[in-house]
């Protein structure tokens, strides 16, 4: 996407310089930093740390990851095994991870011919990237229709959609998931506005989202958390579209705490609540959501700090007093009952598991 | 309560220096700074850019504010009233407000000899401000009953209470209304542990319940206010325990904004929901919170820039992109079928019409 009249995606391999390349996300909206990844180390630091983050962003990463792993030590299996159990480790939510790594290891583990495990590597790892790319724009495709129908009821008012967290094209290498649909909605010219949840604590929602869309020239306004719901008793929203990270194949949804809090307000006010993934994204082992995802937790200075721009710089503020312990939780899970639908690459279902097998009937063997 | 060892108020007469004082919360938790008030306008200033903030507290402030009108030009009824309207103006969702100025300016016009307002004045603020402290430390005796019975059934595990906001003795003159039965319970040997929502924007929960809950030794950490939902899934909530700025008659409660996304996670789990009130908070004229309250909206400022310490210095940083537009509503409303009870100074009732006139039998009339 554009920046500054550049393209660019959130992550890419230099051909010139032989590195693969990453936009530091912590630096943003007030800082454009680019940061080259030369090592497995370099990668899982990138992934832990959140220069990139966003289920499909993670797993295109450690894409790249295992490519960094060959680099270093090219012949052995048993070593690559070794650094792609540390490279999966790196977060324990999102499911795109594992994916990549595996879907990474299998490649190679087919290939008899060691010397062209490098090639190989870099190469898949390219696809993978690509695929998420085809599979953004198709949702963007499918959930534009969704707005598209709000908007002929509106009469020329806008269609306001909300989101929470970052689940754009920083998050996702093109388009965005729960950001495709507002993206190829506003290129076919209707009119569409998002009302960006900040989302604390750290706040991806008004660093990111809000970036994004404003370079695209999408109208938004960021508002704290605890918004969304009057706003939706307000008739104030149309269509809440978010992302996630993990979402089993009842249709139970991970993604960014918080996100749980919206679907019951929209429940509440019979709003729409739409949830857009790639497939990469589901998990075919897990049943139940809210007993089985593992939800991470991350360091409580992660709440006790907040980032932002000071006197043109960068620094962090601590907010509540210095000896009050913080709970940091990055992720909740939204039950399959508070969903509308699913927006995924190859249409929308319900969250439901007759519906999501009949879309993708080749997982069936997975159960 | 304590602070360093010594008793404070959020707001007292100074009788030495014969000045009305405010500690002005907007420095907290990092500094403690008093500031005196000496005419309506210092009064209007400290309430409108929140140096008090808390339904009660707006209203003893006010109570003093037409107090300090009187300092001004003691015998002019006609100046008076105006000067009460512009006072009355200064915020425009909390009923304490308009509740307190009536009050005074009531017994003021009742009085025949002009040369006793004043000490009349200073006299009835004084007796405001403690109905207000005896109120709150009812609503503490009372709802500390709801936190004990649940410790009966916790083996020695705490009752975990989840707050939104500041309803503490900060935004109360004592014991505050939602924190009462914390503090009463605490005082009492029963192990609670506070749940905090930060409370964005101003992040009240994070600068000033967890300030106040820590110094006086209660166990609590500060969480997102996206974080709550996930907790209850997981039983780590037994309570809710929330302020209000103005309750109707029918029960709905206008609170600080993102409350109603608590109370939507509470009934979802079954947890129940309480809100902690002194009479003065209802509202005996309106019946339909969402439909008749007005919401305020405040500066986007407030979102956009975070107030917290850095170096030893508080200073603001600015989250989204400078260009982003941000939106800030301060309350939402709450409707009533989503709330356990009522803690009241006399006792705790359903939040209904029925049940709220059956325990406040003599507001009939006023309906």
């Amino acid at each position: 996407m554009i920046v500054n009249g550049q393209s660019y995606r959130p992550i890419w391999y230099d051909i010139n310089e032989q590195t693969v390349k990453i936009i530091d996300q912590r630096a943003l909206p007030h800082e454009f930093i680019v940061v080259p990844l030369t090592t497995v180390d370099d990668t899982i630091r990138a992934i832990k740390q959140m220069y990139v983050r966003g289920a499909p962003l993670i797993g295109v990463t450690a894409a790249y990851g295992v490519y960094l792993i060959l680099t270093q030590k090219v012949g052995d299996i048993n070593y690559l095994k070794q650094e792609c159990e540390r490279l999966k480790a790196a977060r324990p939510t999102a499911v795109n991870l594992f994916w990549a790594v595996d879907t990474m290891l299998n490649t190679i583990s087919n290939e008899p011919d060691p010397q062209k495990y490098l090639a190989l590597a870099l190469k898949k790892a390219g696809e993978i990237a690509e695929a998420e790319v085809d599979r953004c724009h198709k949702i963007g495709q499918h959930g534009a229709k969704l707005i598209e129908n709000i908007a002929k009821n509106k009469n020329n008012e806008p269609v306001n959609v909300l989101t929470h967290c970052n689940a754009g094209w920083l998050a996702c290498v093109e388009y965005g998931t729960a950001t495709a649909p507002i993206y190829v909605a506003h290129d076919q010219g209707i009119d569409v506005h998002v009302w960006v949840d900040e989302t604390r604590p750290l706040n991806q929602g008004a660093r990111l989202t809000a970036w994004e869309l404003g370079k695209h020239g999408v109208s938004h306004a960021v508002i704290p958390d605890n918004t969304g719901g009057h706003l939706m008793q307000h008739n104030m929203v149309d269509l809440v579209i978010v992302g996630t990270d993990r979402t089993t194949y009842t249709g139970d949804v991970a993604n960014k705490i918080g996100t749980y809090l919206k679907a019951l307000a929209a429940k509440d006010n019979n709003i729409p609540f739409y949830v857009a993934l790639p497939s990469s994204t589901f998990d075919w082992h897990i049943r139940d959501g809210i007993g089985e995802i593992p939800i991470e937790e991350r360091n409580p200075d992660e709440v006790r700090f907040v980032q932002g721009n000071f006197n043109n710089q960068t620094c962090h503020v601590m907010v509540p007093p210095a000896e009050s312990p913080c709970v940091n939780y990055a992720f909740d899970v939204t039950p399959a009952h508070l969903i509308t639908g699913l927006i995924t690459e190859k249409g929308i279902c319900d969250a439901s598991e007759d519906s999501i097998l009949a879309m993708f009937p080749e997982q069936k063997n997975e159960l």
